[in-house]
C-alpha cells in the first residue's frame, strides 16, 4: 500500500511537470513526452483504484469498470482532438486503441500466459471471446459498408454523418443488451481470483478515481496540444502517432494489468480485461464519440481508409479464430504480435 | 381450418383488387401497394399449404418445400423484372431477399426464441447453420472475385457472363450434392415437432399450391409493372425498393413462419426455415436466374457493387459466428437486426 | 520396389528428353510440356523417397518433410522466374500453389475421403486445420494491408519492399514458433498409419532425394525458359499458366499423395500433407522468396491484385470453416473444388 502511494506521488510530480511545460510554452516534444508519461501513470493508478472498488462489487463489475476507466484517457484525448479540429488524430486514436489492445496487448498476454501454462496451452472461458467477436463483427460491418460506399463515392457517401449516427445508436443498443445480462451477478462464467495488487481502502479508491478522472482530462488536453508541433519536430507521421504512440500511452492500464495477470496464470481475468476493452472501444467509446462530435464543428464518422478497414476486419476474424476455442498457444500470441508489427510498419511509412 | 379459408378469401379479394387496379391503369402507387400486399397474402397461403403437404412427406422435405415455395414470389418478380429490362431491380431483389432473411428474419427469430428460452439461451442443431455458412461462403467467393475483377476492370471483367454461367453451374451442383443427403429420410438431425397451423386436407393443399403458384406469377407481373412509376412518385430510391420493400414483401412466409415457430420454442424448425431459405436463394435461386437470364436481352450476372459485396461477405461470416455454435442469445439477435437497419439506412440514401 | 525403380527410369528418360529439347532450341511448347511432365515425375519420386526417410524419423517429421521437398519445384521455378525478371510468373506460381493445394487438392481429398468414410463423414484431428487457419490468416493480413495500401496509392505504397521484408521476417518467426513444438516427438495428435508405398532402403532414399533436388533445379530452369514462348504460342494467359498449369505441375506430389491417402482412409495423414503444404507455402516459401529476391534486380513483394487478395482471404476463411470442426462431407469437398474451378475460369480470361 505504501508502494501505491509512492507511485501516486511520482505520477503527480510528472503531471505537475507536464503542467509547467504546457503553461511555459516549452519545447513541444518535451511536453508531449512528459504528459504522455503522466497519462500512462494516471492510467496505472486508475487500475489500482478500480480493483479496490471491484473487490466490493464483484468480478464482472470489476472487469467492465477496469476497462471503462482504462478507456477514460482515450475518451478525453479524442474529445480534445475533435474540439481542436484534429479529426484524423481522433479517429486514429480510436483505431489505434483497438489495434493495440486486440493485437499487441492480447498477443503479449497470450505469450505470457502460454509460456507459464502446463504444456504451453493457455485455457480460458470461450464465451467472452465469442461475444467480443460478435460485437466486433457488428462494428466492422458498419465501418465496412460506410467505407466501401465512400470509396465508390455513391450517393449514400454524401450522408455519412446520418448513417454513422444511426449506426452509433444501433451499436450502443446492442452493447447495452450484451452488457446488462453480462453484469448480472452469477451470470459470469469466470471467477475473480482475488485482487492482484495490495488493495487500498475503499474511500481512498473512490477519491483517487475522481481526482484521476479530473487529472486525465487536463493531461489529455495538454497532450493533444503538444501533439501537432511535437510530431512535426520529430518527423513522425500523424498516422503513426495516433495508431501507435497515443494508442500505447492511452492503453497503459490494460497493457500492464492484462499481461501481469496472464503471467500469474489468472487467464480468465486477463482475457476479460482485454476483451472487455476491445468491445467497449468498438461498441461504446467509438459510437459515443460519433454522437458527441455532433456538438463540434468537425464530425467524427465511421468512415475509415480501406487499409485500416481491411486490417480491422481481419483483426476481428483473427481474434475470433485464435481465442474462440478457449485455448491459445505461444505461436498464436506471436501471430497477433506480428499483425501489430506489420501494421505499425505500414503506418510508419504513411 | 375455417380461419384458413377466410384468409384465402381475403387474399383473393386483395388480388382481385390488384388485378382491377392493374388493368384500369390506376394510380401506380396504389397498384404497387395492393399487389405487394396480395403477394404477401399468397405467400402466407403457400406456407399453410406447404405444411400440410409436409405432414405427409416428413420433416426435411417440409423444411425445403417451405422455403422453395416461399421463394416462388422472388422467382417470378425477378423473371418479370429481367424481361422488363430492370436488371438493377432484379439483382437487388435477390440480394434483398438474402439480407432480409439472413439478418432481419433470423434476427427477429433469435429475439423471439431467446426471450422465451430458459436462461435466455436459444439452442438448436449446429449442423444446418454450418452447412449454410459453407454454401453462403461459396456464393460469396464467386461474387467477390467477379466483383473485384469488375472494379479493377481487368480483362476478365469483359467475360462476366461466361464466368457467371460457370459459377452458376458450380453452385447448383454443390447445392444438389448438399440437398440430396439432407433430404434422405432419417439423415436430418432435427425433428419436426408437428404442424404449427391447423392442417388442411391434402388434396385441398395441392390445389391451393397450384393456384397460388399461378396467382403469384400474375401478381408479380403487375407488381413489377407498377414498381417503376410508383417508386418515382414516392421518391424512394430503386435500391431501397429492391433491397427492403420487395425483399420484405417477397419473404413474408419465412418472416411470419420462422418468427412464430421461434416464439413457440420450436427452435430447430425455425432455424431450418430461415437457413434453408438463405442457402436456397444464394445457391439455387440466384444461379437459376443467372442461367435463365441467358434467354433474355439483359443478362443477370454475379457482379454486384462493392458495398453489397462487403455486406454479403460480412453477413456470411456473422451468420456463421452467431449461429455456428448452436446457441443464440438476445444481443446476438439484436446484432443481426442492427446490421439490417444499418444496411437499410445506407440504401435509403442511395 | 521394382515398380519404384521402373518409375524412376521413366522419369529420368523424360527428363533427358527435356534436356535435349532445351539444348536443341526445339519447339518451346514441346519443351514446356516435357519438362513440366518431368517435374511432376521427379516430384513423385521425391514423395516416395520422403516417406522412406520419414519411416525412420517418425510421423510429424514425415509430414513436414513431405511438404518441404514437395515444395522444392515451386522454390526453383520461382527463383529462376525471378532471375529472368518474370515477377508476375513468380508471384502467380506461389499463389497458384496455395490455391491448387488449398482448394483443388484438399477438395479432391475430401471427395475421396468422404466417399469411403462411414456415413459419408470423413473425420480427422481438428488441431492442424485450425493452426493452418491461423497461419494463413496471418499471411492474408499482411498481404491485405499491403494490397489495399497499393490500391489506394498512399505514401506507404512507395515502401512495399521494406514492409514486405518486415512482414517476411514476422511470418518466418511465427512459422518457426509453430513448427518447433509441432515436430517435437509425441506432441503430434495424429498417428502415422504406416507408409503407403513400398518402402525403398534408407540410403537409396537419401541418394534419390539428393539427385532429385539437383534434377529439379535443372528442369525448373528449362521449364521457366520455355514458359514465355510456349504460352504465347498456345495463346494462354500468363495468369492462367502460373495459377493453374505451373501450380498443378509443381504440386503433383501433394496431389497424388494426399488423394490416395484419403482414399485409403488415412484421413489424418492426408489432411496433414495438404495443410502442412499450405502453411509452408504461405508462411515459409513465400517469405523466403521475398527475402531471396533482395539479391535480384526485380523484387518480389506481398502486393497482389485485389482479385487474388479477395480470393485468398475467402480461401483462408472457407478452409477454416470447412475443416476446422475435424469433419468433412462430400458437398464440402465439391464446394472447395468449385472455388478452384471458378477461380481458374476467371484467370483463363485474364
Amino acid at each position: 500500500m505504501a508502494r501505491t502511494y509512492a507511485v501516486a506521488a511520482v505520477v503527480l510530480a510528472v503531471a505537475a511537470a507536464g503542467a509547467i511545460l504546457h503553461f511555459t510554452d516549452a519545447e513541444p516534444v518535451a511536453t508531449f513526452v512528459v504528459t504522455g508519461a503522466a497519462l500512462g501513470g494516471v492510467a496505472w493508478l486508475i487500475g489500482i483504484a478500480t480493483e479496490s472498488v471491484g473487490a466490493r462489487f464483484g468480478p464482472a463489475v470489476a472487469g467492465v469498470l477496469q476497462s471503462t476507466v482504462g478507456n477514460l484517457p482515450e475518451l478525453f484525448i479524442v474529445l480534445f482532438a475533435l474540439s481542436a479540429g484534429e479529426v484524423v488524430v481522433a479517429q486514429f486514436s480510436i483505431l489505434g486503441s483497438l489495434f493495440a489492445t486486440a493485437l499487441l496487448v492480447l498477443g503479449l498476454a497470450i505469450v505470457a500466459g502460454s509460456s507459464r501454462a502446463p504444456a504451453g496451452r493457455m485455457t480460458f472461458g470461450a464465451r467472452l471471446p465469442n461475444d467480443t467477436a460478435t460485437l466486433l463483427l457488428l462494428a466492422v460491418f458498419l465501418i465496412a459498408i460506410l467505407g466501401l460506399s465512400d470509396q465508390v463515392g455513391d450517393r449514400a457517401s454524401q450522408h455519412q454523418t446520418e448513417i454513422s449516427v444511426v449506426g452509433a445508436v444501433c451499436l450502443l443498443l446492442v452493447y447495452a443488451a450484451w452488457l446488462v445480462p453480462y453484469l448480472r451477478p452469477g451470470s459470469s462464467e469466470r471467477a475473480l481470483d482475488g485482487p492482484s495488487h495490495s488493495v487500498i481502502p475503499f474511500p481512498v479508491a473512490v477519491a483517487m478515481l475522481a481526482s484521476a478522472g479530473v487529472l486525465t482530462a487536463f493531461l489529455s488536453d495538454w497532450f493533444v496540444d503538444a501533439l501537432d508541433p511535437a510530431v512535426e519536430a520529430l518527423g513522425i507521421s500523424k498516422a503513426f502517432t495516433g495508431l501507435v504512440i497515443v494508442a500505447i500511452a492511452g492503453n497503459a492500464v490494460e497493457n500492464v494489468v492484462a499481461i501481469s495477470l496472464a503471467w500469474k496464470g489468472k487467464n480468465d481475468l486477463s482475457i476479460s480485461v482485454v476483451k472487455n476493452s476491445v468491445s467497449q472501444v468498438a461498441c461504446f467509446l467509438y459510437p459515443v464519440l460519433v454522437l458527441a462530435s455532433l456538438a463540434f464543428e468537425h464530425r467524427l464518422t465511421f468512415v475509415i481508409d480501406p487499409v485500416y478497414l481491411g486490417a480491422l476486419a481481419l483483426t476481428a476474424i483473427a481474434l475470433w479464430q485464435i481465442t474462440g476455442d478457449g485455448e491459445a498457444v505461444l505461436f498464436e500470441g506471436l501471430a497477433l504480435l506480428s499483425l501489430y508489427v506489420v501494421l505499425a510498419t505500414l503506418v510508419w511509412f504513411e
